[in-house]
């Protein structure tokens, strides 16, 4: 079963052609990033605010404390903090994970546009507790900053307690990419005689800056050196 | 006055010594992209939306076709299309744009974290008509893709009477840098001996790709060519 499922929310209505709603494209989609942007509802409004994420095959996970005040402050959504028992923090949010490829450069203005691929899931969060929420930090570390977990001091159970892991189904998402040239080299702006094309961004991992305290002497490990001049979207 | 306002929503809870309250910080976070994630509530649930940006002194502009759904269905806020004289569309929107420099590696998974600008804008979108969208979608391409506004073929009536852009003050917004080394530098975790620092993240404008149905000889403009290899963030 490789179908998204397609409910009201994420069925395309504007640019039908860019959706995809196969499972791949939206792993593929999720994997080439680990910023995401989480939309929720605090105090009537909607608030937006970007955080980590990594998933597996089936749950998104992302690090709740950013959106703790929306999520579990009770003078937002009158919500409280959860309590034992009680492992549904919010009503549905909406995560959104975008790569920017490219600016479409048409012949005309209107014609201009954005090469982009973007993933929206929506879900109920349920906050994650013990090994559950171990193996979801686990995830997100690893999505984020792989070889990490083993090399890396691994959470105290102090600090996995002032941790807030939200796990998010992904069963309803969608996926939409945009690619390829402006749509207006064979449209009667073609006789303008004007350069059109595409200008590609990437994002790339630089050379690693190590903390001035380090001591001298400890060396870089290669699962992090290794990162640095290649793309991450 | 450089002050920007405070209220409630945009009052910093966690990381409060990250937040940036100054126009000129607000400024620079919507200088160093084009793409921002718009977030609405629809049928009853946040809806995040990736779409392009423009700004000026006091307004952010958003190409709101992406949102159109959400901002003018009557399916979804009980809103309809705007009428004439009716230049609200909507309800309270948030819109927010991110760029993520790096991943700060710790010796403490605890204390991993990203290092990243973003700013978070609140208000009430209007739909501009007549010169003020005009004014708004040259500010918006020009943001986007200087140079084009005056290179390629300006809108036409017909083709401006199909484009939607919202206009947002940004008398309600926020900003917050998280910028620097980790945190552990100076904690019993420094004995751990492990490499710590950062890795940052680069997003870059590649060489331009002519349209497979370019014609030969028509010249890359300076003002495309002069991209190539500049940083966007």
């Amino acid at each position: 079963m490789n179908e998204l499922s397609v409910t009201e929310r994420t069925r395309h209505r504007r640019f039908r052609e860019k959706g995809r709603t196969d499972r791949t494209a939206l792993y593929e989609v999720l994997n080439a990033g680990f910023v995401c942007h989480l939309g929720v509802i605090a105090d009537g409004v909607p608030m937006v605010v970007p955080t980590v994420y990594g998933f597996d095959a089936d749950h998104l996970y992302v690090h709740g404390s950013v959106a703790s005040r929306s999520l579990t402050g009770p003078e937002s959504t009158g919500r409280v903090l959860p309590r034992a028992g009680d492992d549904v923090v919010a009503d549905t949010v909406c995560v959104t994970v975008t790569h920017v490829d490219g600016l479409v450069l048409a012949r005309s203005v209107f014609e201009h546009g954005v090469n982009y691929r973007s993933a929206m899931v929506y879900g109920v969060p349920r906050t994650l507790q013990g090994e559950q929420k171990l193996e979801a930090l686990r995830i997100l570390t690893e999505h984020a900053a792989p070889g990490q977990w083993d090399y890396a001091r691994q959470p105290s159970r102090k600090e996995l307690a002032a941790t807030t892991i939200l796990a998010i189904s992904l069963a309803e998402a969608s996926v939409k990419v945009s690619a390829g040239p402006p749509d207006d080299g064979d449209g009667p702006d073609a006789e303008l005689g004007l350069w059109a094309g595409v200008l590609p961004l990437a994002t790339t991992w630089l050379a690693p800056v190590p903390d001035p305290l380090l001591p001298e002497g400890v060396a870089l490990p290669d699962h992090i050196g290794e990162r640095a001049g290649t793309r991450l979207s």
